[in-house]
């Protein structure tokens, strides 16, 4: 049912998102799904010190894109078009962030999933997300 | 952690919801949730026979909402100020539904967490709900 | 644009949604979208004499889905695949909700829109709602 | 109705977002909302050259965030607990992008509110997002 390990995941994001590619670890990709690292640093933080709004949504839409790939091969694409995103508590400072990320649905035009996003040592999340994305014929 | 068990819910909701109380049975609630079973009825359904979509939003949101009372018990208050529902699959036919509902945050104000919505028998998801609810003050 | 007229899409529901079509009054459709009625009954009540929740989905929904149908015919299909609901306001009670559904995208294989509910005679909005529809590929 | 001017909302993102406060200019903040210009530049794209996921979040959060402080007053926290983002057409490559935030519900405690977001000199939203914010006792 996967089709992609989690070093074929890395490999691709590397070669796909060049700029972004050293922010993210794939630390497992499997049957439940995939979870990502963001290597926190000093870009991803508002004043305050804690990780932004806009960083955790692209660690929630990065994960979420991975754990399709894994499931649909690296040829097919997939835009997203629908992102909520639930704010719960405060990230933690001076720490990495890790998302698992789970598909919902994978159907022929639509995927659907969710991520749950921690401060590393943290039990509680500090943000939900879900996340659909269309996947065009040509796959 | 759970102030209120299963047996205590159905009791609430019968006390309180008369209405919808027969509709609706608590299967379970515990540390990782509630689950409640809808009895899908004539009423539920649309044409075609599969349950409605209001129904399924009304099944999320009763779920969320005892997920929530059994951790902060009958006495307080919470009022539903956002519900996102994902369509997933096409229920089944002549089956009840079960929901899974579960509280990602519980703060003082603001209480979030999440639904996945099954058709008995079918280990896929119908649906999934997102929810947040504004607890107020006097609780 | 709009190749079905307020009384069309009156005699769609009328035709295809038997059961409900009395609810509803289709009160404009033009280029800016569809206004629809939603004539307040006992059923639509919870106790306290406000509109329910699921009544408030029902009447977002079909707004919205006339909204797409008035754009693109009575012959297309149109599935529910998202449903955010922002509950804002307590309805009032006594009085007709009116929704106003506008379409903010229309592609080959998804609609996007959202939808604002009053209660009838007051400024500001009971909820807002925003929707997601696959249209299937044999339109 | 409103308390802060377009140049008093520019001069509060100057203070107190120093970072990216090139990057946004208010361009109008009456009763009806605030439009926020992103001036595009090469760090808001993404491979391909369109304006990237989390630039559109960005943007909408801080258009709505100005939209809340036009009516509370700078001295007011207004805490993001929800975005939904819909992406519904590809951004214009080369043009700046402009938000229309307006306010659908402020409460005491919750504020609850929508963005259409636009790239320069096309008619249909390249996205839209509906956000609400927390806003915390000590107001």
């Amino acid at each position: 049912m996967i089709v992609m390990t989690a070093a074929e995941l890395q490999a691709f994001l590397t070669r796909e998102f060049t700029q972004v590619a050293d922010d993210f670890a794939v630390e497992r990709a499997d049957q439940a799904g995939v979870c990502l690292r963001l290597r926190v640093q000093d870009k991803h933080l508002r004043p305050g010190g804690t990780v932004s709004g806009p960083t955790i949504f692209a660690l929630a839409d990065v994960a979420m894109y991975l754990a399709i790939l894994a499931r649909i091969g690296p040829a097919a694409l997939a835009v997203t078009t629908n992102c909520s995103l639930d704010f719960m508590r405060k990230p933690a400072a001076g720490v990495d962030m890790l998302a698992e990320a789970r598909v919902l649905k994978l159907g022929r035009s639509l995927a659907v999933g969710d991520v749950l996003l921690f401060s590393q040592g943290l039990n509680e999340p500090v943000a939900r997300a879900n996340l659909t994305y269309s996947i065009p014929p040509a796959r």
